[in-house]
């Protein structure tokens, strides 16, 4: 085993190498410039637990939210808290697909969502981060919901209570990985949760509240308390459906504080890296399946062993692309060295842990293409500390809406209330994007005010333009020229 | 196995009269009305050989065209020739998908193509022909060209010379088929032989002309001498074009002589129903990726040992969902019981093999939703003896044109000849169509002219909408509504 590790050490710091060929760092200068990290040291004890939430926006107290959710709190309190951290897409399978592989899902084929007639799947020569930590040694387990396929291409040892639509009970996910983890023995693990909170659940209450769960204590909102999010209206059903929400992103709290205490019992506390964040924006229209702000930006708690500094808020621009490069530098594995996909586009966290504001992260791409099977629309995005910019490749169609937010109370409420608007958008400029859109996060951090024709911003502009045109193609963007592969060995 | 075969025909007989059922009767009353056949019968040397060629047009010569293709001709005048057969899909793993499983590509989950990027596959509970008839107990071999996921859903015993870019050796196929039909010693078989001919083959003649082919007697065509398609423009290199495809069909005939001389061979020509077809349209603008008349239909020829009339020209209306039905008939096989897609909505063509001008069969429909993943443009379509109607679900995108056409001459030529026209169609009714088109066939067989706004086709009119819409709901099309799954089992 220690001899396996070592090998993969090797091949991650020949890949690392490779990270500074000409088409990447053309393509990214800033982000594959950063010195490659790599764990010289390979003492046992390197586990992993990756805490996955789901359609949680940017909304824990530690986030200056207003929902109470201590736990987490105090999770960012013993570690890092992103708060420039992005997802890469703001649908679940595609996002999931991204933590999972460290590619962009238009990379890895995850371009949409996964189950039932949707039938989205990774391409079949993508390694996974179970495989490759498999391949490592690792003993890997999955508990709760996976959303990206196909299995045989995501092969945890174990998955234990696999996602059953509108079961929340968080206290029995906790205690199935306690008791996985207790079994390792001292095997170094990869274990995954993934939580259906605070994901609407099809119930009256829309988000599983309509009953008790074990072990949790119910955190009531008052509609008139809930803070509204700037990219919905001030209305009384929006209200009352943030205040379900709330409840929802509080039970994941609890549970995530049943998963900890497990941790600590198991006697892994202590040499176990601790990432928890979610798939993508809050189930609301403007966020869950947009790239705006809203949609993207969401909590990144990252909690080292290792770390000497704590409670740390770092504003490192980070993206979910990071998050494979940063679990297998913690490990000190990697993909093969013949691995199709090498180098990894992403970079690992951990030589920033510690740091506020690391020099070198100050963007973060962002590619949307699918959600459900018909709702086509493809973007791709570029954010820095200055712009978001948006390339809309078929503006001549309606923006989509994800079924159970076009299904929730909120839309419900905004299409029957004559002259609403999403924050400051209106509905139509919502509906219907221009092919391109460039934002002042300065003076218009609600992403409304489009610069794309302002003269002002021309230069800024053609650098973007430029900046995501590379990213296309060294990322393999099959949407970026007609012909994808006309004479390929079967067409 | 003779055990198994009866079992499986009782479950046949279950589903046939499941056919029946209200859900589909109101949306296809001519087609689920007629009778289900199954055969009673158990005898030995049911077997079955499933001929696919790639991208041939209505271009052989029993079809009436000019091209040399004495082999299929003769098979159609000792068969049944279909002149008014239709792929249910023109782009070339979601209408092999419909051949593999009876169902429409909107249902099976193969909503394009299944190799590289664009990656698509089977939804994961489809059951295929193949897996079907191992079940009966058949022994089943592919050789050549598959172009369907996943693997596991297709598993055929034996696959025998894969596709090879470029690799047009059809005689090495039938030699291959023939060994392994002869290895079989009596066992029931079905035998897919997949062609990459006439496809175009990325090499300078485009169609794998550049060479000669073992056993293959080249047949050369002068551009002159060409019959230019109504739905080209008559320009030098489309016939140049034209004439190298015609060479690649002339090569596909020779390959299925050798085919049909190794069924002769094994002792198998008087107890195989061998059934001829191709793919989707020849690949030329307005003919491959259409669902106008020359993109799906295509030559179908049927021979049955039992048929007593042969030399048939059978006018009925059929579709590539009928074939699955066809070959379970023969076989006296079917899906499970509960297998969730029954029934399927194809009939056997067995009944009417022998006819000429059988009644109820004047309608198809067919179903586009991508070619290559980047070249999305959904069309729902039915077409009866007196018109064809399409409803272009994204009117306001621009028609893809499949990479390795738009790489073709022929294209290149017609993008470079101000004013020319694909047939009576110009360039920019080819590429933006609106919702609706509705043809009068008798009137305007070139579907140019189009009666959307004609009240005095408004009945008609009316009554195809119906149909349509009663057809998309009964085969569950996903682009039906606007919420396909909002609270699935994962989303």
């Amino acid at each position: 085993m220690s001899l396996s590790r070592r090998e993969f050490l090797a091949a991650s710091v020949a890949a690392a190498g490779a990270a500074l060929g000409p088409g990447m760092a053309a393509a990214t200068p800033a982000r594959a410039a950063a010195p490659a990290a790599s764990r010289q040291d390979d003492r046992p004890g390197r586990n992993v637990l990756l805490i996955v939430a789901d359609d949680l926006g940017y909304d824990l107290g530690c986030c200056g939210g207003t929902l109470r959710t201590p736990v987490l709190d105090r999770l960012a309190r013993e570690g890092s808290l992103f708060t420039d951290a992005y997802a890469a897409v703001s649908s679940c399978s595609s996002s999931r697909a991204t933590l999972y592989t460290g590619l962009y899902s238009h990379t890895n084929g995850m371009y949409g969502l996964s189950h039932d007639v949707h039938n989205f799947s990774l391409l079949d020569n993508v390694k996974t981060l179970p495989w490759i930590l498999k391949q490592a040694g690792y003993a890997t387990a999955l508990v709760g919901k996976l959303h990206v396929k196909p299995l045989a291409l995501l092969d945890y040892d174990a998955w234990l209570l696999p996602e059953q639509a509108g079961n929340r009970d968080v206290a029995a996910m906790g205690h199935a990985a306690g008791h996985w983890m207790r079994a390792q023995a001292g095997r170094p693990f990869f274990l995954t949760v993934g939580y259906s909170d605070p994901h609407r659940a099809g119930d009256p209450s829309q988000f599983g509240n309509t009953r008790d769960w074990p072990e949790v204590k119910r955190e009531r909102y008052a509609p008139a308390d809930v803070a509204v999010p700037s990219h919905l209206p001030d209305l009384p059903d929006v209200r009352a459906d943030l205040a379900q929400y709330g409840e929802a992103v509080s039970r994941l709290d609890s549970g995530v504080g049943v998963l900890l205490q497990e941790l600590a019992a198991s006697g892994h506390a202590d040499d176990t890296l601790v990432i928890f964040l979610s798939d993508n924006g809050r189930p609301f229209p403007g966020a869950k399946d947009n790239l705006y702000r809203e949609g993207i930006r969401l909590p990144l708690i990252v909690r080292s062993p290792q770390q000497r500094k704590r409670h740390l808020h770092n504003r490192a621009m980070v993206s979910w692309i990071d998050i494979t490069p940063t679990i297998l530098d913690w490990a000190g594995a990697a993909a093969p060295a013949d691995y199709h996909f090498l180098p990894l586009p992403g970079r690992s966290l951990l030589p920033i842990l510690e740091s506020e504001n690391p020099a070198g992260w100050d963007h973060v791409f962002a590619a949307h293409s699918f959600h459900e099977i018909n709702q086509y629309y493809p973007i791709r995005s570029l954010r820095t500390r200055k712009y978001s910019y948006f390339h809309n490749l078929e503006p001549s169609l309606e923006v989509p809406i994800a079924s159970d937010v076009a299904l929730s109370p909120s839309w419900k409420a905004i299409v029957s209330t004559p002259g609403v608007r999403l924050g400051k958008r209106t509905l139509e400029a919502f509906r219907h994007r221009p092919a391109e859109e460039l934002y002042d996060l300065a003076a218009d951090p609600d992403e409304v005010i489009n610069l794309v024709d302002d003269s002002a911003h021309a230069a800024a502009l053609a650098d973007l333009r430029e900046q995501l045109a590379a990213w296309r193609t060294a990322t393999h963007d099959p949407w970026m020229a007609g012909v994808t592969d006309p004479f390929g060995p079967a067409h």
